[in-house]
């Protein structure tokens, strides 16, 4: 979201993709970046933002308003017929707020996927952009991980539809030697993963969101595949990233 | 939008009225106090904001994350099927960036209304919550007046619906005496509101207020009304507010 040149590549990409497609997006560092001009201090926790009320309201603003709004108008102008959506609209993602011994603030934990609003979107060739905020259905907005609402909303369609997820990257894919880009292990299995793990060879941003593609496998994903943004066409087509394996 | 106890009394309001319905909602305050924190200086013509790339984004935030967003909730908490929108959103408002002797920047005068979307919607009990942000369909935002959209958006559905269009005044409605609340006008004709505007009782903020209300009476929406939005259920049933006659 913060490299231009790379959101104008990954938009022309997803606007030539074809079949039915959904887009999640987060937008943590211009949050952060939004966090630090307003003076309020952020604190993150395993990957996780911890978010306080002016928190919330700083990537409510960021996410379902900046960041959202520029991807949905970017998108109509490349014929893609985008609508924005947070968790609350038509009640698309209903959480609640993370309880435990941490106190994460409003972050929430998703409960249920409106998988009928998006199906009936997706049958009109609308393509539903949705920003990782969601709501607890008493008014509360809370925080919550895009690639977690991307995982679930993947889950929750797979029985309507053959779902193929795909995971945005800051590498190429999951990588044997981190300094190496053409590293990437083409297909990556449970085992293989937790081999990595105990090598430390994937590292603190990278397992949460592993952790969420693993999950969307086991949840009866298709198919999910971990790598660039700007490399979307050669992932789908399978010649780019990492495929993640049951 | 910046008074809880009152938004807590419309939303209560809006949520029990019977029939289709859309919300349009401003932020004005709120964007210009976000502005002040940003150290981003604010310039008013005659009640419109000049809207430079970073207020561009600032309303954008304010309008389409934060409020857009907490409406949303809390409709969706009390029991509406709420659906946030920008204009970009589904294509809903198309506009193009206002041209003239002055420049008001990122500014947007409304071309076009999706109709056909928001009647899809309101076919389906779904209640639209649009926020004064439309688009060019280049990828440009723009920043266009709340009551603007109110009456372009009810003038598009006039021939589809019986329409009516209640404006949110910070008076009861267009007073004699500007002084005494209890003076309102039950009705306003179009030589009225010239006579009033001579008289200088109708002041600044009201007039581009009033001039919608009678643009949107002009294109054939059936009921036009201005009052205070916690008297909602009374404007709608023709005991509050002023109703605005051609």
């Amino acid at each position: 979201m913060d490299d231009k040149s790379a959101l104008e590549t990954f938009t022309r990409k997803f606007a030539a993709l074809d079949g039915k497609k959904i887009l999640v997006h987060g937008g943590g560092k211009l949050a952060t970046a939004l966090a630090k001009k307003l003076d309020v201090p952020q604190q993150m926790l395993e990957g996780r933002r911890i978010t306080d009320g002016e928190t919330l309201d700083i990537v409510t603003m960021v996410y379902a308003g900046l960041i959202n709004k520029q991807l949905v108008a970017r998108l109509q102008a490349a014929g893609v017929n985008a609508l924005g959506f947070s968790g609350a609209d038509g009640n698309l993602l209903r959480a609640h707020k993370r309880t435990g011994p941490v106190d994460y603030g409003f972050a929430g934990d998703v409960d249920l996927v409106n998988a009928d609003l998006l199906s009936d979107l997706l049958e009109k060739e609308m393509v539903p952009v949705v920003c990782p905020i969601t709501h607890d259905g008493s008014g509360q907005l809370l925080n919550t991980n895009a690639d977690t609402i991307a995982a679930v909303i993947s889950g929750a369609l797979a029985s309507r539809f053959e779902v193929q997820l795909v995971f945005s990257f800051e590498k190429p894919g999951v990588l044997k030697d981190a300094a190496d880009n053409s590293s990437v292990i083409t297909q990556l299995k449970e085992s293989g993963y937790a081999s990595l793990k105990e090598q430390k060879l994937v590292f603190a941003g990278m397992v949460p969101k592993l952790d969420n593609a693993f999950a969307a496998k086991r949840s009866g994903v298709q198919k999910v595949s971990v790598g660039r943004a700007i490399d979307l066409d050669d992932i789908i087509k399978g010649q780019a990233g990492t495929e993640i394996i049951a």
